[in-house]
């Protein structure tokens, strides 16, 4: 791709902000968006920051017919100095172009599509809130766009960045939640999606979240799609388990997606020298480990909740409860300990942070 | 839900009617629309038929990031008395219901959304074209519409109905193609989306279908999530052999389409008195009836080409030629018959036809 400028289009009018204690997830939008279009002609071009405003789309575009889309998820930290802070965000690029590759999606210029964010986030820094565990979620996406029926890979794309301002992920600080084992849906099997962040894999997990909400669970427990033996992912989290002193996550295995979240706590226990192993684990071997006193925690670790400790896992008729229902020590200390680096209250050994300028520096 | 009525707001001026042996499939629209809006309050409401145009969304609506979704497909066909007919669609109604259940969609009216495709099919009936084999392609499509990063189904949703004149599948007469067995992809497993005609299925299947292309190949022959043993279906098709005097087609098992042509071969093969099973069929099973010269027939089945006669299928490095390359009788039956049924120029044995009266009958 030839290097590109950043058109930019800004409004003369803002949008009022809202209250940064009252903010729920995904549910306001900033005043800009970034949009770049892709043609099998001209590559990716014309990127711009534009008003935030309906896509106008004709009714045959490939993405409302047969889901050829990817996205990602990350956050825009506000430090107490007033910094702007991005986590890693190096990674969602290179998972976002993973994910096209697996969705025959043309690649996206890694550092020019970061490049992109950190402006559209510079233009829209006074939507980041303030208030504590706040903060201003970045949603990249790229959907096909071409008008027609034909099963194929769209000869048209549009890559999107939209923001949002979210409140905190736990209100009253950090809270176990109930998890149901799902015997009966798959979230992924090897050879199918569940590597990409795609579309499809979330329209597909909606059913089971829906029936075991209905029983109080907060999400469900996914197993693998050919033995439903295998742990493989919590809702829309990676999973850890602390057994018998040990932290142990399912090892990537084609159908697991791997999060950002997931590589930093592995890269933390590391350092603090905790035992951490990436391997199969089995549902009996857990409730082997429950029954005989050596499960000692789980928790799940993704974007949205960082980590989200489980306090109770039903499988079948079957409740393990986990650390008497209560928040570990280790999903304790890799939540304070990751918030702490994203918002600036810790020294970041690993270099994930990732600072925004100010606009002056980045529009040229 | 309540009664209620199309509002029709029809265009003062017409596009002009593409040349009927020129049509590919699917890039040319019709003047008119369907539309109905879904919201958790009001149900199904506000349907009507408008000129065909752009949909206008936010670029936070669900469709864009989860995938929540489901389509069908049908054609009206012209006969040569000038009469319009639809071929079995209370099935395609049924089967949008089906789907809607898996992905957490609320349900339509079966009996006024095929009101709703013959009332905007009688407005656009010029556009049926009128040479041999072509017919008008009819899209109806749910789409998930809230402005929501939340993963949960939506409260906003719009049915739409859209139609394309399409070519003569085969320009050439019914003729045989080659397929490569899939080993390494999969398009679905049990507990997954399979049985749902979702958008997430055919973007996940896109990167099979490119890989085999570049060999020469017109598509991939699924086997089962779970072993990979297993025969499913055929790109985008039902998928039948006939092995030693008796056709088998793969048994419905959870992740199988269930195609309206694969019920029609099956309906038909029995009132000709032709043994037909539907169960489980191995590769393996298949290789050794290739080897002992028992496997006498193999055809795809589906609304687009009908009946897709394979003339060579490739499992790994073994070539299975099947009749000599070319068309077997059944498969050339079943085409005529069928094909001559949707155009009128058969008997209709089983009442499969639906007929679209004059808009004047229609519009109330």
């Amino acid at each position: 791709m030839e290097e590109q400028s950043i058109q930019m289009n800004l409004c003369s009018t803002r949008k009022e902000k809202p209250d940064s204690d009252q903010l729920e997830f995904g549910k306001i939008f900033t005043d800009h968006m970034f949009i770049m279009d892709y043609s099998d002609e001209k590559g990716w071009h014309d990127a711009r920051i534009t008003p935030y405003e309906p896509l106008r789309l004709d009714p045959s575009a490939m993405i409302f017919h047969y889901g050829q889309s990817v996205f990602e998820g990350l956050k825009a930290y506000l430090t107490s100095e007033g910094k702007v802070q991005l986590f890693r965000p190096e990674k969602n690029m290179q998972r976002l172009n993973r994910s096209n590759n697996r969705l025959c999606i043309p690649p996206i210029d890694e550092e020019f599509a970061l490049q992109a964010i950190k402006q559209l986030v510079a233009v829209e820094k006074d939507w980041i809130p303030r208030a504590e565990g706040t903060s201003l979620y970045i949603r990249p996406f790229i959907i096909s766009t071409e008008p027609y029926l034909g099963v194929a890979p769209s000869s048209h794309y549009q890559f999107i960045v939209i923001l949002s301002p979210v409140g905190a992920y736990y209100k009253e600080g950090i809270n176990p939640v109930k998890i149901a084992v799902e015997n009966q849906y798959v979230r992924a099997v090897l050879g199918g999606t569940g590597e990409a962040k795609t579309g499809g894999n979330y329209a597909s997990s909606l059913k089971a979240q829906e029936m075991v909400a209905d029983q109080g669970f907060a999400q469900v427990l996914w197993l693998d799609g050919v033995e439903k033996k295998y742990i493989e992912e919590v809702g829309s989290m990676n999973v850890f388990f602390k057994i018998n002193g040990e932290v142990v996550t399912p090892a990537l295995n084609g159908s697991i997606l791997e999060g950002v979240t997931r590589n930093s706590v592995i890269k933390l226990l590391k350092h603090w020298n905790v035992p951490i192993v990436e391997r199969k684990i089995s549902m009996e071997e857990l409730a082997k480990a429950n029954k005989d006193g050596t499960l000692e925690e789980a928790f799940g670790a993704g974007t949205a909740a960082v980590i989200s400790p489980i306090g109770q896992l039903t499988w079948n008729d079957e409740d393990f409860v986990i650390n008497h229902g209560k928040t570990g020590k280790i999903a304790k200390r890799l939540y304070d300990t990751l918030t702490g680096i994203q918002y600036g209250k810790e020294s970041d050994p690993f270099d994930w942070i990732v600072e925004v300028e100010e606009v002056e520096q980045l529009v040229r």
